[in-house]
Formats: C-alpha cells, sequence, structure tokens
C-alpha cells in the first residue's frame, strides 16, 4: 500500500541532500571550499546523465533517417563567434561598486526612489535579490525616520538597475556599502570564458570556450553536406560541454557555469513551411520527454511573444517544466531563419548553400534548433521523480519510505540481484550467475546485505525500477524462477530468467 | 579472393584523406582557415567514437564490480592544480626570438657549436624540427665558406637549446631571421589554458581548464567513498575532455589542444602488492585493445627508466602503438604510491584516508593509474585498420577497393541493409521493415542506390562489418532469407532474421 505525494512539494534542500547521500552530485571541488557553479556527477549521476545522453542519441540520430551526428571542438576560432554574434552581443548589463570591488548584475539590483510631498529626496535598496515591494516601502520609511524628514511618503516603485536614469546611478546606494556614490553605470559583460591558444598571451591568441554547442553545426554544415550523402530536410546534432560565465549561478545545476547541452540543427528548404517543422519539433521534444518519464503535469509551452524575438527570428517556443524553484524553461525550440549560415557565409566568404535539383537553383537552408541541457533534464527527472510514501507492511507496521519514480530508461541501476539469505551457496551462487548474465548488457547491482526489505528501500531511493530475489523457491522448486518486486506498486510476482530478459528488452530501450 | 596489404604501410596523408572524404573527422572552423591543434569529428567519426567510448565503459565500469563512474567538472578550483603540482610544474621550456617575436620550443631548436682547429668560431642552425646531423655539418661547412675562415672544421655536435651553456643563447641564430643575438634563454612556459571565473578579471579570479582528468578522482576520492558503497581495492573511471596548450600540436588528431581521455584511478591498499596490481592493469588494458581489433603485431610495452620517474612514482609502463609516424604512447600504465591523495590533504586540510576494519588503524591508499586517450585509440583503431586491397571479381577484373577492418564492437555502422533493387516494391518493404527492426537497437544504414557491388564498396570504405541485400531469393523463395555478406572475406552466405540478430548480439557488445 503506498500514498504517493505529489512530487511539487519537493524542495530543492530535499533534491540536493539526496543527490549528495547517494552519490548523484557533487559540489566541485569541495575539499577546497566548492567552486560556484560547477558541479560533479558521482557513480550514479553519470550513468543517469549518460543515460539520458544515449536515450536521446539512439532517438534523435540512429533511430531517425534524417539526422546525423557531430562532435565539434568546445574550442573553435574565434571568427566562428565574431560571425554568430556571440562576441558582441553575448552579455549582460553590469554594475561595479567602486568602493567594494564588488559587481553585480544590473537586472538583479532593485532600488526605489523615496519621494516625499512629490519631490524625490534619496534612493533605497539595490539589493542583489528580488526584492518584494513591502520590503523596499520599509527602507523607504526608515529612511524617512532616519533623516528625520517630514511630509508623506510615496508608495515606492521598484525598477531595476539597468532602468535607472543616468543621473540617478551616483545617488542609488550600494548593496555592498550600504552608501550611494560607489555604484557606476551598467555596462555589458561578456558570458564567454576567454583564454589564449598558442605560445603568445596578446590580443592576437585569443578564444573563447563555447556558450553553445550549436555554431559547431553551422561552421560544419558544408563538410557535412559534401560527405554524408544528407538531403534537405535533415539535421545534424550534437551533445557536447558548454560554458557560460554566470555572474550569478544559481538553483543547483539548473544554472551552472560548466553544463552540457543536446542541440539539434534541422536545415529545411527556404520555401518549406517552417511552422509546421517548428510545431513537429515542438511535438517531438514533447513526446522525448514523456518516453523517459516526465509528467505531463510539470510540462507547458510558453510562446516568444514576437516583440521579444531576434530580428532574424520566425519564432520561439519553450517547453518548460515545474521545478521547485518556479515554471522554467526547460528545451527551446527556435525558428531561426537562414541567419547563422549566412552570418558565416558573410564572414568566411565560403558560400553555405546548397543546390535544388527541382529547381536548379542555390539557396541557403533554413533552420528548426530544438535545443536542451542535459543537467536540466537531470534535475526535471529528480524533481518529478522523487516521492515520500508511508507504506505498510503486512504487519501493519509503518514506516516512510523514499522512491526514485525513475523511467527503465534512464534509471541508473536497472535491477538489483538479491540472494535471500548471503550464507546459503546455493542462494548466492544462482544469484551471481544470473547477476554476471544480466552484467553483460545492463547497469545491474548485487547486493546480500541486510535485511531484505531494507535492500528495496535502498534500491527504492536510487530509481531502480526491479529487485530480483533469489529465494528457496528459486531452487527448491521447479521452474527456477525469480520474486520480481517492482519499484512504484511494490507488488512481486514469480518470474523466469527469460521472460526478465524480455521484460527489460521491452522497457528498457 | 583479397590481399590484404600490411597496414603499417598506410601514410598519414590517406588516413586524413579518408576521414575528410567520408566524414569521419574535419579540421575544427575550417571555412575559418582552420584552428591548429582543434578537430571535429563528422558523422562517421561520432559514432566510431562514442562506440570506443562506450566499450571502455561498459567493460571498466558496467561489467567490473569494483570500479565506479565519475564525471568531474571540467574547470575546477584552481588549489587542485596547485596541490597536484601542474601550475608550478606543467610546463614546457620556450625560447622567445625578440626580433621576430615567434616562440618556440626549446627541445626542439637544434643547434651545434662550429669548431675550427679547436676553437668555437660561431653557431649554426636552430630550427625547429629535428635537423639531422648531416644538415648541420653542411650548415656548418656553409659557415665557414661564407666568413672564408681557414682551418680544419671539427664534426658537429648537435644539440637541442635546452643544453645550451647560457652564454651560448646569444650566440646560436633565430630559426626566424636566421640571426643571432636575439633568442632569449629557455623558460617554463605553462600548457594548462587559463581562464577567469566570475566578474573579476585579476588574479583572485584565475581557473584552468584541466590538462588530466585525474586530479577529479582524487578530490572526489572521500565523497566517493562516503557514498558508493565501495571497498578496497576500488576504482574510480571517468571519460571527459581535457586541454593542453601545445606549442606545436601535430600528427592530426593524436597531440591536439583537446582531447578526451579514459582514466582510472584503482586504490589500493597501502601494503598491498603494488607491483601485482599494476601487472593485471597493464594485462587488462592490453586485452582491452585486442579485444576491439587492434592487431597484437601493432602493440609493444615500453618500462619507463627508473632514473626517469618522479619521486613519488614506483613504475610506469606504457602500451606503445606503431603508427605510420612511429611508435608512440598509446596508454600509460603508472604506479603513482599515494602522492595525489596526499597532496590533496595537504592543500585542503582534509585527511584523504581510509579506514582498515582488519588492522583497525587509518591510511591513505596507493593508486594504480591506467590512463588512455579516446583520440588516440581513434586513430589507431584506422591506421591499423586500414587497407588497399586488388580483388577480382568471377568475371576475372580486377578493382582495387579500400576496407577499414574495424571490429564489429566499434565500426559506426554495424549493417547495411541493401534492397537489390530500387524500383522493386516486394525487396524495398522487405529491405525497410528489416532495417527498421534493427534500428531500434543498433547504427544500420539503408542504401538502395547504385549497383550492389558499389554499395558493398562504399561500405568497406567506412567499416562496416555485414551488409544484407534482400534478392529475389528473399521473397520467391521459403525461407525468409538474406544474402550476408561479410567485409573481410567477403564470402555471402545466406541467413535469416533471427540468425542476424543472434549474429549482432555476439558481435557487438
Amino acid at each position: 500500500m503506498s500514498t504517493p505525494a505529489p512530487s511539487a512539494e519537493v524542495s530543492m534542500e530535499t533534491i540536493v541532500a539526496l543527490c549528495k547521500r547517494r552519490g548523484f552530485i557533487f559540489q566541485s571541488s569541495e575539499i577546497y571550499g566548492g567552486f560556484n557553479g560547477f558541479f560533479d556527477y558521482g557513480p550514479l549521476g553519470v550513468e543517469l546523465k549518460k543515460n539520458i545522453r544515449d536515450c536521446w542519441w539512439n532517438d534523435m540520430v540512429r533511430r531517425r533517417d534524417d539526422v546525423v551526428g557531430l562532435e565539434s571542438s568546445i574550442i573553435m576560432h574565434p571568427k566562428v563567434w565574431e560571425a554568430s554574434g556571440h562576441v558582441a552581443g553575448f552579455s549582460d548589463p553590469l554594475v561595479d561598486c567602486k568602493t567594494s570591488k564588488q559587481r553585480f548584475r544590473a537586472d538583479q539590483l532593485f532600488f526605489s526612489p523615496v519621494v516625499i510631498d512629490g519631490k524625490t529626496v534619496g534612493y533605497v535598496s539595490a539589493l542583489e535579490s528580488e526584492r518584494t515591494t513591502e520590503e523596499l516601502q520599509a527602507a523607504a520609511e526608515s529612511f524617512k525616520r532616519k533623516k528625520a524628514l517630514q511630509g508623506t511618503l510615496a508608495p515606492v516603485t521598484p525598477k531595476d538597475f539597468t532602468e535607472a536614469r543616468e543621473d540617478e546611478h551616483a545617488l542609488i546606494p550600494s548593496p555592498a556599502t550600504g552608501e550611494p556614490g560607489s555604484l557606476t553605470a551598467p555596462r555589458a559583460f561578456n558570458m564567454m570564458f576567454q583564454t589564449n591558444v598558442g605560445a603568445m598571451t596578446d590580443g592576437s591568441s585569443v578564444a573563447y570556450l563555447r556558450p553553445e554547442t550549436a555554431q559547431g553545426m553551422f561552421v560544419d554544415f558544408k563538410n557535412v553536406v559534401d560527405t554524408g550523402r544528407v538531403k534537405l530536410p535533415f539535421g545534424i546534432a550534437q551533445i557536447g560541454k558548454s560554458f557560460r560565465n554566470e555572474i550569478t549561478p544559481r538553483n543547483f545545476i539548473f544554472r551552472s557555469r560548466e553544463f552540457e547541452q543536446m542541440e539539434m540543427e534541422y536545415f529545411i528548404h527556404e520555401d518549406a513551411d517552417w511552422k509546421k517543422s517548428h510545431d513537429e519539433w515542438i511535438e517531438w521534444c514533447r513526446s522525448w520527454l514523456l518516453s523517459i518519464g516526465l509528467p505531463e503535469s510539470h510540462l507547458s509551452l510558453y510562446t516568444h511573444p514576437k516583440e521579444k524575438l531576434s530580428f532574424y527570428s520566425r519564432g520561439t517556443v519553450d517547453i518548460m517544466f515545474k521545478y521547485p524553484f518556479g515554471v522554467q524553461e526547460l528545451w527551446g525550440i527556435a525558428a531561426r531563419g537562414n541567419y547563422d549560415l549566412t552570418q558565416h557565409a558573410n564572414a568566411s566568404g565560403k558560400p553555405q548553400e546548397i543546390f535544388d535539383e527541382a529547381t536548379k537553383k542555390k539557396f541557403v537552408p533554413h533552420v528548426i534548433e530544438p535545443a536542451v541541457g542535459t543537467d536540466r533534464i537531470f534535475l526535471a527527472t529528480l524533481c518529478a521523480g522523487y516521492a515520500e510514501e508511508d507504506v505498510t507492511d503486512e504487519k501493519g507496521n509503518t514506516e516512510k519510505r523514499v522512491v526514485l519514480r525513475l523511467s527503465p530508461r534512464i534509471a541508473p541501476v536497472k535491477v538489483a540481484v538479491l540472494p535471500l539469505l548471503k550464507n546459503k551457496e546455493a542462494l548466492t551462487q544462482r544469484a551471481q550467475a544470473l547477476y554476471k548474465k544480466l552484467q553483460r548488457r545492463y547497469a545491474v547491482f548485487y547486493d546480500e546485505s541486510g535485511a531484505i526489505g531494507k535492500r528495496y528501500r535502498r534500491q527504492d531511493e536510487i530509481g531502480t525500477p526491479w529487485c530480483v530475489t533469489i529465494d528457496f523457491d528459486t531452487i527448491e522448486k521447479p521452474g527456477d524462477t525469480f520474486t520480481l518486486r517492482e519499484r512504484d506498486s511494490m507488488t512481486q510476482k514469480r518470474i523466469t530468467e527469460s521472460d526478465l530478459f524480455a521484460l527489460l528488452e521491452e522497457q528498457v530501450y
């Protein structure tokens, strides 16, 4: 008997604690006090992550006839990022505090003028957090008291620092010192990590860590066309690391400085119905998320308003996921026209065209781009899958169990093999034989220590879909059957070895 | 009939051309003139690379009970690299030419004193290449002629620039200008790529791209011990990108600036027989290379001489591979004592010990480290597998075929499905049905264009182990059999669908 708790109630603290306790995710360089915005995947985390990645690759590349793979380098020629617009435009607005030497993101610095009897008498706040109107109001009242001002205080009008007028910059208090006068005007801070390649360390050797994998597909477009026997429409897919120097990384692995992307560029004819292709890819991505076990109830679509799109963009739709910290972007599906290929054609002087056999003319293909972060999917599966349940055993005792409802496709361990007793050789021998046979194909776990119920709980907590117990019926009764215990329903039934393999073959791939 | 050419004869030019032609490897950022030391893996390359990686992961982690996986971040806390010794010691000796502003690796700059009648009258050479004694001798004779010197010229004694005395530095001609006087003394040039993390770009924010994955395993050692239920001896394995700012990247993907490593740290008891464990891992690595199809004839062992080892090292053995450019290191297996964990314990103040239940005392485990580059294995499989053969058909016509003898475990395409004729619906329908069924599990290729012989050749060249032809016997005779054509022997036999799946199940995993 189980009472599923709605997973929306899980807190990030609970997820982070589970990740550390069971070896899914560690803070990077933890023994040195950690390194903000970087994370390590432990023994179970690396399996879960690899499974997400492999499912995507199988479904996106190997099982499709119209998508091929690519792995371009993380460090590319700096001209790539000039052409793509990242050198000029991939930036956050930053504000310096000249006194403390600290820096802040302007769009996260909130402030309000203090207005008494219609006259601005000062400014409050500028804290590096989403400050509530109530807090700003209280700060304004405190300002009035401290300065012993008379008159009627107007309601605060919270703005972020990017909305401040130039003459206001020096009047807003620094969050570091609490005093005005030290903040600079916002300036664009490029989010690409910069390095130097070769023996020189001057401007000539500057290069960047890629902030997205997508440009690799554009830069190699002609190479793929020339070698791959591809025909429009077709896609180029890539999985790999990207880097963004976030000033305020947050929400665990949701917004980190080093992350993994799974991106695909789907090239279509310039005259093709881009809207249709866009819609098809939105639906493909949504279905794929369901196929790895994300619940439909946590997914929604967000269409970017026309006025917020780049000039070249036809449209962008995000698949949103309900995380514990809010509904956030999981997968962006963008219709980018032929902007990127055209930019590279202009910057490199190499045409990025395809020859149309039907019309006998050349053109630059348009592109639909579904882009998702592996780490964000990873976090979504944990948040949606986590549950704490009260379970009652046959004796009527109630205990709590933690269960991670991961799809068999991505669960880090597919099956746990458990001999009922560890000091009974006939049981352990049979269990070891099954374990070795399963291990050739699947990630499996052998556990012989502790009571069987306790072993089930250990597997529940890491999302193992099935436990197989080798018991006395296995070795004493005909048929060589095991007890198969299912994680979510906790039901048990007897199963043969060949039925177990058939079950895995059906559910895991 | 086939006449295999010994693959040692293959040139790098041939391999590089095949890689580009068939989409295994492209130069990074090729449309911008390329970017030295960086490479992209194309549609076939990414499959081959993924297969190498997956084979290693399955054999090293999933199929072993004593090894767990890890994925640590590429950018770690800079203190990691101070403790590991990389900040101070991971460097090449560099020489500047003050006139040309060029830089050279001192150990690749060769020179010789010009000695006439026992007296040094000048210096020749210093070219950035391995200069032969004959060339240096000729340069010395030319020097003597030009300066109109009399007397007996002594034989040259070639040295590299690291062997030059301090007073010789300014006398040796620069390879850039041909004139002496502009070369500086060699100085240590750190090979780690440097970047800045966070909003500051001063010294406080300096961080490095990891030059090896290994330190991740040491830094996370305690986290893995605390969560993973591991017991000595056990290993932590990782696959991931590393970066080294090589001054002269060369030999295609053999020595590049961005590369992928597959490393494992095997922790053993401080009193364990490290020699035995070291030997076992050398043998494991050698067997594994054979299991993915590298020929025994191309492999050899090199034991590092005692006097060249670091003070903490117990011993290092490299598995060498016969590449077209010489016999070079493929896989290093190092016995590193407890150096790394001890360094991190000292630097972090966090003990890196394990409690021994038997002796009831704590100790720092020792480690055996097998470290290999995915790209080096990739290149080895192409070099060893490539062959050009004269083949004679049944009519007695001889033609050339290029064949890539890749193991079925790593071949990018496992099976090509070929309907005999493309305009015969009964053939293409049966072929498509088989193709779709295979595609669920394997990387397969469907090809219906061109003569069947030509289609076989296309597959031979990319290393596809088997072609399956759906012909009239398939659809007209009982048994639903196909023609299975084997790549290396070019023999053909009839096979059923279930036998085909059994063959793949046996050979591919």
